[in-house]
């Protein structure tokens, strides 16, 4: 229970301001699925962890897709008669649609207007849009911003590139004593969306940080990848890797003030579920835990039938159900330091878990054993001595850590810090891992 | 899902006008578990279906009961000095008690009041009764009509015979593709009661008429028979075709005002438990489901422990809970044309989950398709994105599209929808019937 | 079902008497795990119950434990300058921490105090304490009374003996058809404490003396002995008994005023747990079901892994939720007649569950078979028809009569009576033990 405990030791005041200001310089960049805004992100977690990056040809197949072509953009702006910007990429990187092709000419205000994407429900915010797989062109304002055009002739320019070129990823593995890996995957394809998910890669990165250079049981692979269709390439290409995912979690949406939200893997029942939806239990914030559903993020692929991994969701606001998603409202203020810094808490108590959920054989399975002459029949305070006679009758072999927490009610590390003081006075042996019964979820392997 | 669609393009004004005045029309007969009443009915259901009726002999053994003797009645009456009749048989036949030996004597009222049956709580109501296995006479009056009796003599006559003769059912096959059947069943021995059961066999008859002449799935079996001893006697004569039984309906008391009420098969999670649940849930009546117990209707005897059939009873309001239940009170009045119709719109609902709940298997399992290139990512309004995820993701030969109704919570209609369009698009392939796990229910073969 | 009629032949009140003097009786005697006042007690018990009394050396290993040396007591007290005794082990001898090392000695208040205890919450209770396992001498008082002390030497006295000598216990063994059996174990440990655990004494006393002289289906066991190292030293000379034990209670504070509680065995659906849910689901007093955990009384014992035993823990109200628990107030005014009488009759409800809890076989199990012709058709009075037919219906080799109470809603007792008429008119037979599916429960041996 090493991980959490050391976090624990830093402050949140601190740790929430140096993940924020991660956030924030990564904020104005212009990301898309392809392009330099996605290396340019790339480049900024590297000088934080050993990542490497992988670049995809355009054209490439993977399974029922196609690597597309790459897109960048150096400008774009709407001039009004007079040369004034009316609508001006350069102040913000959510006014183009996302994979508009070039164009430059001038047009009356109805045909412009067809190009032109707005909210009515919340006029001022610039809505967030892509056209990944149909080539157009587009602008998205505000719908006051809109409303305020006059019916003049606009000067449009989008100076923009769509060619053959390269879908670019970043992934960072740290080896563990098992071959068998947790995967931790976000998506970094959004240009200035904060909570989506500048949060989930700011806390990832941190994450990497902290668990770089310890010993862990598990191998651990940290995917920064476009959505979708970088989680597809991703699988497409590391079939064999996919089956060796033991558990594993998508961060997105991890910033904001709202409470946890867990959303469970396809299996329903994984260690990883069951782990999320423990340390949310007992954790102080409302925490709620999702059925899995096949819409969402990149957990739609790694729990697609042929893979069905153990992957979940860990969010805090849902996806669509906050009126700032896939707007410019979903900006630095809403994400909050502190929220970011206990996102991070929470990613590492879940990892806490499945780092230690082992099954114990107790010594002395007859009776209880005196606890008493060893002192362990005395409390500091807390409720060890119920943890220590949990663990004790419930090691049997068949159970796991998390089995004995979840029948028990009391919180895993209790229960964790119970077994280890247990296996010191010689009442309790570990057992290795793949020994025994239940011990190794059904691992599809995606082959 | 072509059945459901069809139906609806009937108006249901019209269909219930259809089921209404068949019901009107078999009304007055005077139906027992055996006799000339019976036949009529059938005679009379033979004009819409090629009915196949079977007689079978008094003093048939059929398991642990004997086929009884055939009871007939022509007239009955109790007379007072004068000659004129205060009860009289041509007014209402329930005024019988049924299977009543015949009589003609004059007798003084504190005699004749040993066999007068009425309902105190319910003055006005004539109840019903019968007296199949002990044999006896006994007359059938409201409460104040009895009260009105004066203390005189009676003349008392039941022109009636109690002989060897036959029962008689009828039976309705409709072949389908597989041998495996859906059993249809309805009781016909009531006399004048309406939504007890003439409700059920007008439906029954309909829903036979519907589905003639098309291509099924499943073969179809529609049972009109007198209660009880015509289930035990159809049972006993055709035991390896109950093996066949893959689903089956008790079809009762479902013309009144009443919500939906299903009651389970003895298993508890048969496919037709599990049908019948579904369209009842998403039904915007009020649906109930009860569990199983070993009283009520003929499913008693199809869930008797030798034979096990995945036999549900579908109602309106539930026998036994209602005041009109066995009385007089159960009359046209009682039940409604748009409800016998939309009685008919339920079992045609579970009728279609049955006929197209197949597994299938996605041709893309790794990753989702690209729904978008082949239009499939557009909706027309409703949520037919969601369905289409859901059917892709949980079709792995495992999941049934019942399964996948259940676990995403949309509708039957929907997923079925969606299923058919991804198979048009080849991105699934059916499953045939028998291949793969869980396909077949445990049919007890009642050998 | 005959135990629990014939108790109910018996006047609740005479039988609440018996109970609750014989309960009085052993109410002044200084009780400890070892020592003459748990061998008189059992001397009393000798004279309803030919109980046979072990002796256990002094040092003899149990386990993980050692039996320890045994205590006995003649005086103590705590005099004030003048020799009047202001704490006096004559008048309540919970006024001695049990097991305390002999002392005589005169000391300042300042020294005394480090040896009183007492209740600030509760000031007029006085405390009941143990020092079994660590030598030490001590004295529990009213907190009103150690505060009315003053402040100059006492004389502290207390005659005591801690030497080697023997752990005794009483075992009281019926046989019965089989030689699986029934455990009933209380800890007969504690001194003038009425509740906690004279009442269950008073209970399993009168329960063994009940069931003598019968003819019973399963062998019964009652045990009487020091909690925890008696419970250990019995299993560990008695491992081969464990393996036989089928279902076990253990009885514990059932006199006072609270409703009923059941705490599960470790297994949580083992007979014994379904059984007693069961009686008390129907008891008209509030009965509440509580999930295992591994600490309270002797079940912590039997439930360990190493035997994992099908024993629960019947209570009324819980230890440690009731200020009486552990002190001078559990006295004779804490328990009353009715109640012990009433837990009795609950324990009998549970052993006629256990003794009739048997699979059947319907004889007629294709379609109903005909009640009306045996006359098992009409019902005096209660709901005798319904039980009938569940009889019938699950009666397949499968179902317990258990299964079937649980499923119908149905009390054990009518069901079983329903069995007994349907096997007396050949409608029904009787599965011998063992034969058939499920009908063993999983007895880990503990060897």
């Amino acid at each position: 229970m090493g991980l959490l405990k050391e976090l624990d030791q830093r402050s949140p005041e601190e740790l929430g301001r140096e993940l924020y200001d991660f956030a924030a310089k990564l904020f104005p960049i212009c990301r898309s699925i392809t392009g330099d805004g996605i290396r340019q992100t790339l480049t900024s977690i590297g000088t934080r962890l050993a990542l490497r990056t992988v670049d995809v040809p355009t054209g490439t197949p993977v399974f029922d897709w196609i690597v597309p072509k790459e897109w960048n953009i150096r400008d774009a702006y709407i001039k009004k008669p007079g040369g004034k910007r009316v609508v001006d990429f350069k102040r913000c990187n959510l006014h183009v649609v996302s994979y508009s092709t070039p164009i430059h000419a001038t047009m009356p205000f109805t045909e412009l207007k067809r190009h032109l994407f707005t909210l009515p429900g919340n006029p001022d915010y610039i809505p967030y849009r892509t056209s990944y797989y149909r080539e157009d062109w587009g602008f998205c304002l505000s719908h006051n911003q809109m409303m305020a055009l006059e019916d003049c002739d606009y000067e449009v320019h989008i100076d923009s590139t769509l060619e053959d070129g390269r879908l670019t990823y970043g992934e960072y593995y740290l080896p563990g004593c098992s071959a068998e890996e947790i995967l931790i995957s976000c998506h970094v394809c959004h240009p200035s969306l904060a909570n989506d998910n500048l949060s989930g890669l700011a806390v990832a990165t941190a994450l990497a940080q902290f668990l770089s250079g310890r010993e862990l049981r598990y191998s651990c692979r940290f995917l920064f990848i476009p959505g979708t269709i970088g989680a597809i390439t991703w699988l497409a290409q590391n079939r064999d890797t996919a089956g060796r995912v033991r558990n594993g979690l998508v961060l997105t949406c991890i910033g904001d003030a709202g409470g946890f939200h867990y959303k469970k893997s396809r299996r329903g029942n994984a260690e990883i579920d069951r782990a999320a939806a423990h340390v949310l239990h007992h954790h102080h914030e409302a925490g709620e835990i999702l059925e899995f559903s096949p819409y969402g993020y990149d957990e739609r692929q790694y729990c697609s039938p042929g893979f069905d991994l153990p992957v979940g969701c860990l969010m805090r606001s849902v996806w669509g159900t906050f009126p700032e998603y896939h707007t410019s409202a979903d900006n630095l203020d809403f994400i909050q330091p502190l929220r970011l810094a206990e996102s991070l808490r929470v990613c590492t108590a879940i990892f806490d878990v499945l780092e230690n959920n082992r099954r114990y054989c107790n010594q002395n399975p007859y009776c209880e054993p005196q606890l008493g002459r060893r002192n362990l029949y005395q409390s500091t305070g807390g409720g060890e001595i119920p943890a220590r006679l949990w663990v004790l009758n419930l090691s049997d072999g068949k159970h796991t850590l998390l089995d004995i927490a979840e029948r028990s009610g009391i919180p895993f590390p209790a229960i964790c810090d119970a077994a280890d003081l247990l296996c010191q006075n010689g009442l309790l042996s570990i057992l290795p891992d793949g020994s025994g019964l239940n011990n190794r979820p059904n691992v599809t392997s995606g082959k």
